[in-house]
């Protein structure tokens, strides 16, 4: 059964028909709707489809769920499985599906399928890789839904007892939580060793020599600034691991709590290490880039006329020689390996590996 | 019970007895045929077979079907699974699973495990990352088929009742189908551009200046004929969001059908951007090897030489190192935003994010 | 049930009672061990634990087996789990739960979850992406417990009966395999290779005309042997299945087994494409950074300024620009299409292809 009329209603109403289950949808006005779902679909008066069913997707707002207590007694026993979103993070004290629990207390309320948008149940594919959160105090109810989800061709995930509900009603309107706090990172290490290099480079030789040397900022300066905040943030990766390791030496015990700033560092180590390698490949391009620019090829020019005219035949330099080779050699090195550690952090690859070969990436 | 002796009955068997089931094989020949199973596998004549199992495995040619007519009798209320491939896309008028529906009304059909191999079967991992499709009319007959599946190691997907028999049956066939639009529209594009960047920097020259730059062909041309690709490519990533838009705005509603070229067009974006994404990093490869060519250099030494004979002391422009800084930087960081969005397109990381996020990123 | 109160035995219980399931936890010393599992976890003495439950986890160290044996009459009829990892590969002739069946031939015992580590078990997705292998000689119990975890939010994958157990219990312990040949491969190439280009490029030039070209090791040598190596790797991958074909051509047969050196080649071809790549890839990324180092800059200016002391104008070599122009261009296109190729044996990409489009990509 489905009580409702919207997007998420008639593509929820689809893919069951689809998937070879029996629907009927209760609506307020049956006629007007009927032609908006599937023929194979039974489009009735509320009261009816709920008498009909045995689970019923409630696919209407929190604001309406009032409406429903006049069905109160034709739903005594069924399964309600609340489907709904909210707009904003915490919007409400307790979860949709808490409230709608509270409502009909002779109901079971199974809480999922909101984490599916109207879209993917109509067009995304049918392949077990998306995966429909449920959480239900009733073990039995919640085996249920799982089972409808799976003949769906979604991959049904226990989330527990009820009070996973607004965990579950919040992750549809995360916006890359572990994400945040890295990137400001970032951003901020970015802006310190900008202004850094900006002085050093551009600003001093103005004061001191009156050179303007303006055009380096977009390319030099950067490029200077990149591998620092690459630095930074790779060794931002291994410090928390190390600190914890001191921390269970210093307690003698692994089973105390680490504080919380500390756990949180370690849960982000991952994004960490990403922009972390971000950087240093935009700085490998960066630098790759220096030869293409005009400024290096005026210089360039510049030399060779100066000892043209002079008649110095040589300029070579053993040790600036080398010390360039060395540099760039180290250099390609290190993205090559930072590539590899970025290439085992993609889920899919990630997941074949075991502990013992993921540490010794690592 | 399998019926058949070829590569896939053979494998089948195999993984069967693997997975734990009880395996009988009805060959006409089982006494010449027995060494090709595993020796759990009982090998006996088709009747004998097909008397004792339930789920029975068709692993023959469809050209062949007619001759299990004689086993009618013993086939009466059994499950068949169908597991034949065609070899052209809709080779018949109807799939080869309705067509053994129609030669045994009183069996009932299921169609599938024809999207795996024999050597999937049988080396293949039993990791359930191999989906199997399965449609049929009967509901029960599919949960049995769909569960040993499961059992086998692969994960089963309901493709709802018989009529999804020929879809199914052309998915092994298929060869990229998403991709062809994208792929001549890229060569298409690719051609114009090229041609009109060959007359502009070679033919051009030549006629008017007598000045042979062929040399210019296989680097130069291509190089600016890449981005205004990429480009092009890139603006119809997002043009058929808008036109769906308008056409929503214009008839007031968000039910009405777009037309189908729209259709198409909104569901190849993905393919469309990722071929432009191609193009943008040939780009920066091509322009990245600009200075390493020997046209590059003999230039430069010409221009040195020159300004040294006339002691020109210097050629500084500001505007143009200013030009090509900027130039350089802003095509860095395009680079590196277009790379996030197709690592993004990963089926493993795409599935990982919710839809707030994704939109976020494009 | 769980037995143990370990680290593993923790997580598990924390888990288990996630998912929706009552634990019951057997420990010698209950009134200590209890604040150290969830509350809603009863920890009680072993005998007692066992009477109360059906399915047992044994989350004790292969050493301590013999200990349970006091339990041998309560334990009658009760599936054991054995969950226990190795410190070694074959570490003991027959394995873990190979020993706990012989201990307890009145039980039922499976092997499993010893994939899963305690942190997964604790702070792991369940998102049904980890695979928990498992296998028994008995069908319903492997069964039961292959329902468990999939309720736990892990996809259950049957490795068939008891003698699989071995095989399990070494996958945690085993440390990429499928690298080892390859790596050692492409280091013996690359040595072999780059004493060659030394000699060559470095060695004979000192010795002939007492030139001083060390600068060259760390970036000229190491670039002129890294796709020497690529296409020796290349052809390695492609040479074994010609070598198969001919052998069945040969034969006359497509069912005679390969022997078994072939057998190996044939699967570890992947691998050797992938570093073939890598090599590609580095050379690409070294050759782009010649025209950054110092000696480029000082061989050069010496040309110009040698030229413009001789006053000779024009240095152009047609042919060799177009040679230049001509190797920069294929070498662009050949790594884009490896590109291609690594990115089509990402797992996720792979698994979203079928037979026909995998090899049209190779």
């Amino acid at each position: 059964g489905v009580l409702g009329s919207g997007d998420f209603a008639r593509s929820l109403a689809v893919r069951l028909v689809c998937s070879g289950f029996k629907v009927v949808v209760g609506s307020r006005n049956p006629k007007r709707k009927a032609n908006l779902f599937p023929a194979a679909a039974e489009v009735t008066f509320q009261a009816e489809a709920v008498k009909k069913a045995d689970v019923i997707f409630v696919a209407i707002f929190r604001e309406h769920y009032s409406t429903l207590c006049d069905l109160a007694d034709v739903l005594v026993g069924k399964i309600l499985v609340d489907v709904s979103n909210n707009t904003e993070i915490n919007h409400h004290k307790e979860s949709n599906a808490e409230y709608l629990a509270s409502l009909f207390p002779a109901c079971t309320v199974v809480k999922g399928f909101n984490v599916v948008s109207a879209w993917t149940l109509q067009s995304g594919a049918r392949d077990g890789n998306k995966q429909v959160l449920i959480c239900s105090n009733n073990q039995e109810a919640k085996r249920t839904v799982a089972e409808i989800a799976q003949v769906m061709g979604f991959t049904p995930v226990d989330m527990g007892c009820m009070s996973s509900a607004c965990e579950i009603e919040n992750i549809p309107l995360r916006l890359l939580p572990a994400w945040k706090i890295p990137m400001f990172l970032a951003l901020g290490l970015f802006l310190c060793f900008f202004t850094y290099n900006l002085i050093r480079q551009v600003i001093h030789p103005y004061i001191r020599e009156q050179k303007n040397k303006l055009y380096k900022i977009p390319i030099e300066v950067v490029n200077t600034t990149l591998p620092c905040v690459s630095y930074v943030m790779l060794s931002l990766v291994y410090l928390p691991g190390v600190l914890a390791a001191c921390s269970q030496l210093y307690y003698g015990t692994k089973y105390r709590r680490l504080p919380d700033w500390l756990d949180q560092w370690l849960q982000h180590r991952k994004q960490i290490g990403l922009l972390s390698f971000f950087c240093a490949a935009l700085h490998a391009v960066y630098s790759l880039c220096l030869p293409m620019r005009r400024s290096h090829r005026y210089l360039l020019i510049e030399t060779a006329v100066k000892q043209a005219v002079e008649k110095k035949m040589t300029i070579w330099v053993e040790e600036e020689v080398w010390r360039m080779e060395i540099y760039i050699s180290v250099g390609i090195i290190a993205l090559g390996l930072l590539s590899i550690l970025a290439i085992t952090s993609l889920p899919s690859i990630a997941n074949s590996l075991n502990w013992r070969e993921f540490s010794f990436i690592q």
